[in-house]
């Protein structure tokens, strides 16, 4: 079989395409999922090669790079090589080493390099978010030449609709125009006068893409230029894959909230067994942890015996810990997350959370002074003859319990941060163990000296 | 004083003005949040009118609304009819009844009408993160009447990247345009040569953004229509507005998720009170939920006092159902936002939840009977002659507990979206309180079972 006979449709191209005749990319993508693999992959072989390229690069397309694998050698390499480079890298990241090492040496040299460069970048930076199909024009050139020019390559661009100029001297970025400003001027007139004032914004390769999120929001961007240090254009990140990307962050972002693992397809498309990896490793860590509570109890059980009262009241106290430290780790996530607070902004927001804290806990404390009160009062329960003093341990026990978590909740992003690690990992269940341990203590610390002498 | 002299730049001018001048949009924008609020408004109205503007559409600028409430009237009308309508929408909004009822008579028509316009539309609606700032043409215009027509209202339009092509008989939105195709087509060509060739994507106005930036982001567009019953073009939402309105709801969602209600600024920026009204609203909800945990114990108060060693357990056994119930809404939350799953998928979930919680709450439970049997074999702690039935006892309350916690966590999503509440209320802490109480119930059952005749 040659070559040629490997990028023609197949023989039975009729049949297995012909269901999407009539169907736009996104509801081709939608058939193509449904399908099994090998018939997915097949269909996609049939198919001519632009329609293809086009399904390829639909951000929904399931287990693209399975499918990519399935196909016939030289098909997936001429698929690769006709696919925005981005969305290409990314299928070649996911492969297996065997389809990576048959595939990535039938590429066409330019495909090849362009993919090689991208992947050389971490996840989540500028660098491996970008694609190199940018517009580019040396300074010297018209108007009329840079919309000749757009005319030819505007097939093979991600986007047209910012050109960026270069020195033709050098290579490096010298200034931006927006297509809006490009066709108001006159065919002769010289690129820079249609330039924009300022000079461009650019990031570096290594940039996380939320940074990225930022900047291209704040200067209110199509597309960012990525220039390594001697302001050589390398690429640009778009601002519609930066939309995926923030998209699969915020889902991230609230499964690690959450205390599981990021899953990297929808919920009913993962195994069972690897549902079960996901949620096991954390879930058991936190259960380690939380063995520390019973090892607390276990130190505090003779006063438990004898105040077997002081028990009633273990999750309503401890709960409360979890909950604000939960609120205050939240808020700082994103406060960090968003670069409204920096690393050395800890001590502002310590200051803050302790007297949050302090006001927060007597609120719940007062709550709980009345709660046990009124039961005592209307005769629902008999807490004791030392029920007051019961009532004042376990509302001071919540003034410094709630501002323990608030103060541990705030905090634990930026040690985080601090620790190299994402501060978007501190998940609710996480500040909940820390602070439920922690709370058990100063529980039985300030229960010991209230009730010292009467109950205890 | 005549309006003239109110549009005018004011007698100070260059001195307020002044350290702005060589800045850029994004910098000026960040001089302006650090002024105090009275002389940021000043500066505003020192400002000639386009860089104004400029500076109020940015959407770093923080109190937009009162710095405008802050200017002459005449002033703030002008700068609102000047800029791009969804941004002034937006600041309108946040004016108080007063403001508006001052401002809105001295607005120009044309943006009096579109501003109210968009009030009119639910937030977190096409209909209100739409502008009315877009480009339009009959269908029987050629490429060179449209070149020439954007070059004209290039700008006052948000994006001239995507151009509406109207029926010209009855205005319903026939066909969409790309600025790339539009640049590809010669002069006399008519318009609908270079259109696309499947119909427009469209939505209404009461789509939620959620949604809107699903549809933007698997079709890979710019801009997309919002029409009304009869195809009539009202608007369009740009993808620099969903990117906006995304990154400010990933932030409510994280942290409702943390149990907060969503702040609208940054942290550092909510007043103390503010915040305490922010935070103790849930925490004492979840408090008085919690104090049905101390009804529970109460209930059991003479089984614990027989067996102290009981209680030893419950923060550990308790928090497990709390984390994998916080685990199994995190997922849940993200499938029902990316639309993975459809409130009638409900029993699906359910259906795999229930096995996946068996597993994870026997892999808990093994780790249990371990650590107890370790600790009472190697003589750390004595759990008592009935030590094996107690950690069988533990063992088969945590896989209990935690099915149970997998189980109400998942539902709840569905649950509140039935009811018509967003998903993503279901924070974190109120999973937890959800399973603490049913999990004490769910322990002393399984304890009187086990060790009724024995220890109880």
């Amino acid at each position: 079989m040659n070559q040629k006979q490997l990028l023609r449709p197949r023989a039975d191209a009729s049949v297995l395409g012909a269901p999407l005749a009539g169907f736009n990319t996104a509801d081709a993508v939608v058939y193509l999922n449904h399908l099994e693999r090998e018939r997915a992959s097949a269909t996609l072989a049939s198919l001519p090669l632009p329609r293809a390229v086009k399904l390829l690069e639909a951000p929904e397309l399931q287990h693209a790079a399975e499918l990519v694998a399935a196909l016939p050698p030289a098909r997936a390499a001429a698929l690769l090589g006709l696919m925005a480079d981005d969305r290409a890298t990314d299928i070649v990241h996911e492969l297996d080493q065997d389809a990576r090492a048959r595939l990535i040496p039938l590429l066409d040299p330019e495909a090849r390099r362009s993919i090689q460069l991208l992947l050389s970048y971490p996840p989540n930076t500028a660098g491996a978010l970008m694609t190199t199909e940018f517009v580019s024009v040396p300074a010297d050139w018209t108007v009329g030449q840079t919309l000749q020019h757009i005319r030819e390559v505007e097939r093979n661009r991600e986007t047209v609709y910012a050109i960026y100029v270069l020195d033709p001297d050098t290579g490096q970025l010298q200034q931006v125009v927006t297509m809006r400003r490009l066709i108001t001027g006159a065919p002769d007139d010289p690129i820079l006068d249609v330039a924009q004032v300022n000079p461009p914004v650019t990031v570096g390769a290594l940039l996380d893409q939320e940074e990225v999120a930022q900047l291209i929001r704040r200067h209110d961007l199509l597309a960012i230029p990525v220039v390594d240090a001697q302001r050589q254009l390398l690429g640009i990140v778009t601002v519609d894959d930066i939309l995926d990307a923030l998209i699969d962050e915020s889902t991230e972002d609230v499964h690690k909230f959450g205390g599981v693992e990021a899953l990297d397809r929808p919920y009913m498309q993962i195994g069972f067994l690897d549902m079960i990896r996901k949620r096991a490793g954390w879930l058991s860590v936190l259960f380690l942890g939380e063995m520390l509570t019973a090892s607390a109890m276990q130190h505090y059980e003779d006063a438990l015996a004898r105040a077997v009262v002081l028990t009633l009241f273990i999750p309503l106290i401890m709960s409360s810990g979890g909950n604000s430290g939960s609120q205050a780790t939240s808020l700082l996530i994103r406060s960090l997350a968003l670069q409204e607070l920096r690393l050395r902004d800890w001590w502002k927001v310590a200051v803050r959370e302790v007297p949050t804290g302090v006001v927060l806990g007597t609120i719940l404390g007062v709550l709980a002074v009345i709660r046990i009160s009124v039961w005592q009062l209307a005769g629902l329960h008999d807490y004791g003859e030392h029920w007051q003093l019961l009532a004042v341990t376990i509302g001071a026990a919540l003034v410094g319990i709630v501002t323990f978590g608030s103060l541990s909740g705030a905090m634990l992003p930026f040690v985080l941060k601090r620790l190299g690690f994402d501060p978007a990992s501190a998940s609710a269940p996480f500040v909940a163990t820390l602070v439920d341990v922690t709370g058990l203590v100063i529980y039985f610390s300030i229960a010991a000296a209230i009730l010292g002498g009467t109950l205890l």
